[in-house]
């Protein structure tokens, strides 16, 4: 018989144990954090009709999506990112929600895109939005929970840049360029990757010499987050509901002693259309190259395309395949083969209830435990062990009576003998906490 | 502007908080089972060349499968099932794994078949494989961790009815009708849905009324499973390692005194070729009417549509749907509209830092809370905790000094008053263990 090549998609990706066990405890660490704030989960379809997902359409997402006729010749799409099937959620469904309405949604997306440069055409978004308050305290809110969620991961060194949209569509109006604003928003969002030079550069051919030079000393930090903010001000024609927001936030990460991780940095601009408050971007410390690993900001009309219900939020998104590969080069990610802490060896098949009666006691005690499914030779059953990555191993014969467990130390060799299943799983524990395991 | 109907398509669903909640608890609870027997958590692709995903084609799976041409032309489809996506990775990826090789894979697959009576065309599987042993210990380790899942999920009363493929071939033998052997299959296959006597009918039309009663003295259980077996060997022409199997298989379960969950249900049978040793399907005892939850069985070939190397294995699926139905109907599900525990009223904007600051302790000591985001009327807040379902309510006055912190019972409407956050945390989960939440 010919066989099939076993191959997949370009873009596509199999998840082996050891990734996916990395990327299964950073999605459960994000979860408690969301669910510790009041964040709740949802799940949208992956397919979806093709007008719903591409609204009025055009542009660089219609050439991205995978898109055909379904059985019952429906245009349908795999959706391409959580933030249009959520729009279309809140449309369908804020009757029956309480408002404000937060909620997580962790799942994967497809884009058709070209997928060299270590792009994915199937790629996991976690993405986190508060609907129904515009307040500023629900911007602080969305601000507190990306940091925690960093901290809660073991990355310490987090800084959010961040900046308020209608400060900087004030400055612009104040130079008189509005009327070039979108253009104008996405030469400083290049500011990051092309520097400050290139930058001034097109903002001179948008809107001449004066102009750009006054964009350019809107968009420069200053010393403190304080002064930056005093800046932004007289340039964007004295205070207003803006600024008093982001004198508000400041004011409380003072207060809650995190102004470290907050920097007010006013070329943070999002390049897109829909954002129309705070907007902010995440980096690392530690790695300044990986680039922003968190970003979003405040629209006032998410479900504009759905329903005339207005529904203002603020909202973020981590893109979890950049977030791994962060905390892979930061060594901070788990690379177990398994997480089996112990493994219960097979010397003789008749003794098999026994073992699985052991492997009961120590499952009660939350360890996690396997047991060798048949009497191969010992040699066989270490280098399964060793390659699995199971620190402890446990021999048992029931013709010694009660205190027949020996446990064995996989990396030292030592060996503890003359124990029962429950003082064997507290010396398990011990030895695990000792490694740090 | 028009809007656009926010819709979605026949057969696909969107999860509300209440509902996902709950199916992600269920989840949860099903990792952490799996992980503690050393199974491990892949994941592969949505979207597979539809070559590989259909083999050798035909039959029904062709006519439900999402199949399309991608942006580059290639024929393209959706998983329609865990297993064939489980062959195809253990092929690609054997010689990088360990044997036996212990995986779980919960994940969506897609369905484009006639929707009704409660059908979806996209759902939740949950499968787990153990491959590369053949031998009793990993049959029995299967039977064994589908018990604990269920166990673990609150379910007490189930039974796992088993039978053996092997046995049952031998059977057919004996009565000279094995060139009918796969029609036999299918129709004995029916028996829980139509009963016995339809299947004697279709028996009868098969193989003649002698070895039509002959096959249904096979599949009737006596009054215990060792009789059951008693039956099976002699009507099979005697012991083989097949029986010996199921032997050593009840044996062990009588030594852990958990033969109340098993079964020995010769009228098991699985309707597919695929599987060769032993086949099982777990019914609920308090929702007979529900079906099986979860069933499965030996194969002594996963992948040989894709390598000629050969991967025994034995395995088992649980239709996370038909569960999550099942757990509602027992009452067992969690119907929460959210976890959080604790809301943190917003009686003073100027507060707020204070308030996030009580929610850093209480988070902390472990608890979800909610700060609400601003200072609008107490009864909008007490709504909407109570719309939340959150149980408990705090009021923080910081001009009160250090003990500034009211706890309010929002069921019971009783107060307590003069707490500090760390009191107040102690003082919450002593209400919520009360309560058992």
């Amino acid at each position: 018989m010919t066989l099939i090549e076993p191959k997949i998609l370009k873009g596509f990706r199999d998840f082996l144990p050891a990734v996916e066990t990395g990327r299964k405890h950073v999605q459960a660490v994000l979860e408690k954090t969301f669910e510790s704030f009041g964040f709740a989960p949802i799940d949208t379809p992956v397919l979806e009709y093709t007008e719903v997902l591409l609204g009025k359409g055009g542009g660089e997402t219609d050439k991205q999506l995978y898109r055909f006729r379904d059985n019952g010749d429906r245009d349908v799409a795999m959706r391409f990112d959580l933030t249009v099937p959520f729009a279309r959620f809140m449309a369908a469904h804020f009757h029956d929600l309480y408002l404000p309405f937060k909620r997580y949604h962790i799942a994967k997306v497809f884009r058709g895109e070209n997928s060299q440069r270590g792009r994915y055409r199937e790629f996991t978004q976690c993405d986190f939005d508060s609907v129904g308050a515009d307040c500023a305290g629900a911007d602080f809110e969305i601000l507190l929970l990306m940091r925690q969620s960093f901290m809660n991961l073991g990355i310490q060194n987090v800084k959010i840049h961040l900046s308020h949209r209608g400060v900087f569509n004030r400055a612009i109006e104040a130079l008189g360029v509005e009327s070039s604003a979108v253009d104008i928003l996405r030469a400083v969002d290049k500011i990051k990757k092309t520097g400050e030079k290139e930058v001034l550069a097109s903002l001179e051919e948008l809107c001449g010499n004066k102009a750009a030079a006054g964009i350019l000393d809107f968009i420069r930090p200053e010393a403190t987050n304080r002064e930056t903010l005093d800046k932004m001000t007289r340039l964007a024609g004295g205070e207003g509901e803006d600024t008093r927001r982001v004198a508000s936030m400041l004011d409380w990460m003072r207060t809650m002693d995190i102004g470290d991780s907050f920097f007010l940095d006013p070329s943070i601009t999002r390049g897109l259309d829909y954002y129309t408050g705070i907007v902010y971007e995440t980096f690392l410390s530690d790695l300044p190259g990986i680039g922003s690993v968190c970003s979003g900001g405040r629209y006032n009309d998410l479900a504009s395309l759905y329903t005339r219900e207005k529904l203002p939020g603020v909202g973020s998104s981590i893109g979890l395949d950049r977030l791994l590969a962060a905390l892979e080069e930061l060594g901070q990610k788990e690379r177990a083969e398994s997480r089996t802490q112990v493994l219960i060896f097979c010397t003789n098949e008749n003794d098999f209830a026994r073992y699985h009666q052991a492997a009961r006691v120590l499952r009660e005690a939350g360890l996690n435990v396997e047991v060798y499914p048949e009497a191969r030779k010992q040699a066989h059953q270490f280098a399964f062990a060793e390659k699995k990555g199971i620190p402890l191993g446990l021999f048992i014969k029931p013709e010694a009576g009660e205190n027949c467990v020996s446990l064995r130390d996989l990396h030292s060799r030592e060996n503890v003998d003359g124990l029962d299943p429950l003082k064997a799983a507290a010396e398990i524990k011990l030895r695990l906490t000792q490694r740090g395991l």
